[in-house]
């Protein structure tokens, strides 16, 4: 029995519960991965070149681990990040390294251990708890293993048992590597998501120059409103053909608006002057939600909103290290009223699909579950990014389930760019919903049978339905 | 034994807290009913007469079911309900039935699911889980029961022991059915509650015709502030005679006022004259939370606030099919600030009660029990709406407790016109309470003879006292 | 074994999480007491006097109790309480006491009722449930122990096992009590906490008189903004020499500013006229948070922030019997927008530690736990008054730690008057905290010897560090 991973772990300890939830999950550990939206780079599977070293893999594109270190003092630098300028880093690998395995105790508690030693028992087979005296061991070890064929991209991708993954882009992204894939043999199925933010947030780094930008890779002019939506209906086209089944967008808040025509193409005309006040801008962001549904009404793209969070808080780390290193913060989240210009408009079309994602649980039973539990178009997202946990997750189904039940909600999604620990956050999901319908056949809500069947929908089939898969 | 209630239902599964849990509630599963607010129609009482089908009764007046279903694209329809205009539906009631039957999967893990399974279970003996399959037994069962004498409204009322119920009615209804039990000689005891919201709403429908029958009704010319006040001290003082004990008020937010006298006249003119802005409209609402007030003081019926809905959220739903379809969400709630003036003038009368209830959960710990726990006039009410359920229960005493004590909450009500669910809520309350409870007596935090007394005021005596009934 | 007190109170009831919790709960309960924030008086330690009878100690000082029982219609005159006036009152103490007795029912499920019963057992040997009718023989039993040497303050101290404690004084506090204490042989380390609201919020009681009391305690001249700042200066100094490692501040919110120093002058002109608006008030609040965060760069003083509270909620209990008799109420809580410019400014200084307290718990897994994961200026300070109780810990614990772990919060402080009840409230938060890494190690999400190691690091080691004791 391995020592990092317990048989049991998760599950509820009192046997009534923890013996259906072991029942329940031994259903589900080994159905395949849905991955509907994530952040994995589609490079990795086209070129599947091996992987570098640990520090590189596993440290340091990862904004948890960043977070948690700087936290308690230990910087940038030591850690080895490059600068946003460019200039890297000289920082030595191996020492990062035992940098992090002295500081492994910080994580106690965390998801992070958890996908950690996942990783390191489940992918790399070594079955010790990480510390400064094994720091170096482990560092070799992974290393040498990600050299091996076994560990390229496209095996580990097999080895997990991916079904789908789906990778995130830009509308000015040209989809190079989804390309290569396409006209590859490798069957694995690896398809792109829409992701505009740049070229519909007038608040966007260089807002104006993405648009000529958007302009020139769609080959349509977008000097006017109308050759504007007729460039992004083009690009959702494209990715549609790379195989994306959804958009997704990044707002500050779940505003939307339905504004006159005359109005949006005055406000798209400021936009592009970089001229437009943080209201208008917040207004024209809402416009572009609505038309990016009605253009999924025509093209069946599912929609994902994912609004509320406060990038790049800590401004002189921004200016040295650039995006994602942690500095990212949640903010209060409103949907009654934000989302209602939208659903009044196409809230109930029951062809259209939006998923709602929070970083503010207080909106799950006060709006989210009520919302989702109502219209037709929406469904609520899994638990995100912060809350992506046992206990995020335990209160996402505590919250949500009595009012918005289980199938206006879409299963699991890992949302990570960690490919490595991809297995371990499925596997966590896994685990909370199995043990949540146990606690519901223990407390005698729920009958066994029915919770069999909802297991494998939450781990599986909500997923490739909702993301239409 | 049944299998579908099992007798343990709801209570924790360890065996510790279990076995006090089933303790506790057998002392006090069969006391009578205290429904001290709700929404059957008192005409059912006074008239006596069979319930129609099992679709009629069951589905089409049950928000919860409806809004269910139409968030996963059945509309309404295919669920038979009448249009706003009148024109009736002609679906067939059993074809309804069957597309519930078929659709009773998405109740899992919701509260419809335990109420539904004990009406089949309890009131008509039907011990299966609804299906595809046994749908057309169910339907003929039920109706078949419901055409026999046991079935009709009074032995129903009789059958679930219930001690009291009061109805919900403005101060526009003469109040006919009451007046008809009233000279009745069946036992029964159904009392009326005041809901002014027609008449003390600004932005209710129709306010000036409303004003203009309020004088009316009550004989007393509405003119005026005064004359308009002394109308509802009328219509109070006529509802007290039917039985009230209670008024009952539902605001978009808790909004109250002290506003000089001259102001009131000015915001009352613009009211009639349909004039006032939206933060005027909000004041006069405010300022009539405070009228209610002084008038409880006056004549003793205790007062029950309900605020934070969004009402009527989905426009063309409304303008097909009305209001109550499933469309209210819940909005964020503020009570500090809100209730200050009201406060200030009076709330340390002892004599005087104010019962609070909320959508917003993040309100219980942060509000609502320190406000309970400090204001000699206010109690919390109960988890509603949303959140009449078991796990709404239980964030419920988890959270108000510790601030506000036991003892300022008012017991269980069911705030539902789905009469033959009345058991079924009140014993998912008595269920709910008897648990957490029986974790405190599990915990050590509380004796075994103190949870008893307090299973019994829960379940019977601080509904009773509160109440005034 | 005590009646009162049971070994396993707190731990959760299931056997696989109790045991472990309470091996746990054994190697921390008897660490000295750390007690880094609290409000007793330290005139007790330096003069060491008797306390007086059980309704002076216990009762009356006590807001938790008082609002409880003002809540059930119980006056303040009928619990003794001195006017505002200063007219004392001429209720009988043991008539007090008896009303407290007969009313001991309403804290059943609040923390007061473990702390009480604490106090009772563990100081006073008294193992009986308090009720009306062994009311009489508590007081007694309670007023001759308190008469007895071994109940002096400083014995006391000695048994409780404080191995410091803090109390919290004004810069207007000349600090007689510590400077005798400093002069005295008695070992006992108490020290003093810097409070500067007097002197650093406009809208304070007498905020002009307090500055110019500023000047003279410190004879600097504080006419102008940067004199101002020296005086501040000069007493926290003087708080360091006796003992001060740390300050506190009771803002109605978390704002903070970065002003222009011209800025800064016109507002401290406008605070020293009386003539700032509400929101320039704010402003100058924000600003001096600032300017204390500066100066404990240059210091080391660790600094405390306890802001969203609505102070003195009650009109008319404020004008009769003045501050502190329960009711204050928490007010919504914001930190993520608030805290931004004192951040931006010194927010990555490893040497500089800021302590954030809530009362509104939806702060704890949206805010602060996602600062304190960031920036390393900033921890978590333990759950505050109504939520320093079991659930309120236990919500803490499973809402912060996924995301800020352990090591960003600082341990437990009791920030109590109630001297005797220090002992509950630490074994309080040691009960709950090992009942939270119990339910980690019975779950697999934690080893054993982590956990040991954790228990012993939130009982004492926390506090001792991020304090700087």
């Amino acid at each position: 029995m391995s020592k990092l991973l317990h048989p049991d772990r998760l599950f509820a300890s009192c046997p009534q519960q923890r013996d259906i939830a072991r029942a329940l999950y031994h259903q589900v550990a080994d159905l395949p991965i849905i991955s509907p939206h994530g952040h994995t780079d589609p490079r990795w599977f086209a070129h599947n070149k091996a992987f570098g070293n640990a520090t590189e893999l596993l440290i340091q594109p990862d904004h948890y681990l960043l977070r948690m270190l700087f936290s308690q003092g230990i910087s940038m630098e030591q850690l080895g990040i490059s600068k946003a300028s460019g200039q890297s880093s000289d920082a030595d690998p191996a020492a990062v390294w035992q940098l992090f395995a002295e500081n492994y105790s910080l994580f106690r508690g965390t998801p992070t251990r958890l996908w950690m030693d996942h990783v390191f028992s489940a992918v790399f087979g070594i079955d010790e708890l990480l510390c400064a005296s094994n720091s170096a061991s482990f560092y070799a070890e992974i290393n040498s293993q990600l050299a091996r064929p076994e560990f390229l991209p496209r095996s580990l991708f097999e080895r997990f048992n991916i079904e789908v993954i789906a990778t995130t882009e830009s509308p000015l992204d040209p989809l190079h590597a989804h390309q290569l894939l396409a006209a590859d043999s490798w069957q694995g199925r690896v398809i792109t998501a829409f992701r505009p933010d740049p070229v519909v947030d007038p608040e966007y780094e260089n807002f104006p120059d993405n648009i000529t930008e958007l302009a020139q890779i769609s080959g349509i002019d977008c000097s006017s409103y109308s050759g504007y939506l007729d460039a992004l209906r083009e690009r959702r086209a494209f990715f549609k053909s790379m195989g994306a089944t959804s958009t997704d967008h990044g707002h500050p808040s779940a505003t939307t608006a339905d504004l006159p025509r005359a109005q949006c193409e005055t406000l798209f005309a400021g936009a592009l002057a970089g001229s437009l006040s943080a209201a208008d801008a917040e207004l024209f962001r809402g416009q572009m939600l609505l038309e990016m549904a009605l253009m999924s009404l025509e093209d069946g793209l599912v929609m994902q909103l994912h609004p509320g969070v406060s990038r790049n808080h800590n401004p002189s780390l921004f200016a040295q290290y650039g995006r994602d290193k942690g500095a990212d913060l949640p903010l209060p989240g409103e949907f009654v009223n934000a989302l209602k210009p939208l659903l009044a408009r196409v809230g109930n079309e029951a062809d259209f699909t939006l998923i709602l994602f929070t970083l503010d649980e207080t909106t799950y039973a006060r709006e989210l579950a009520p919302l989702a539990g109502h219209y037709p178009c929406l469904r609520v997202g899994p638990a995100w990014w912060f809350h992506d946990s046992p206990e995020g997750m335990l209160r996402y189904r505590h919250q949500i389930t009595e009012t918005a039940g289980f199938y206006n909600t879409v299963g699991f999604n890992d949302d990570t760019r960690a490919f490595l620990s991809i297995p371990a956050r499925h596997d966590v999901a896994r685990r909370i919903d199995c043990r949540f319908l146990a606690q519901l056949v223990a407390e005698h809500r729920l009958t066994l049978p029915e919770a069999e069947q909802l297991a494998h929908d939450l781990a599986y089939q909500l997923a490739k339905d909702a993301y239409r898969l």
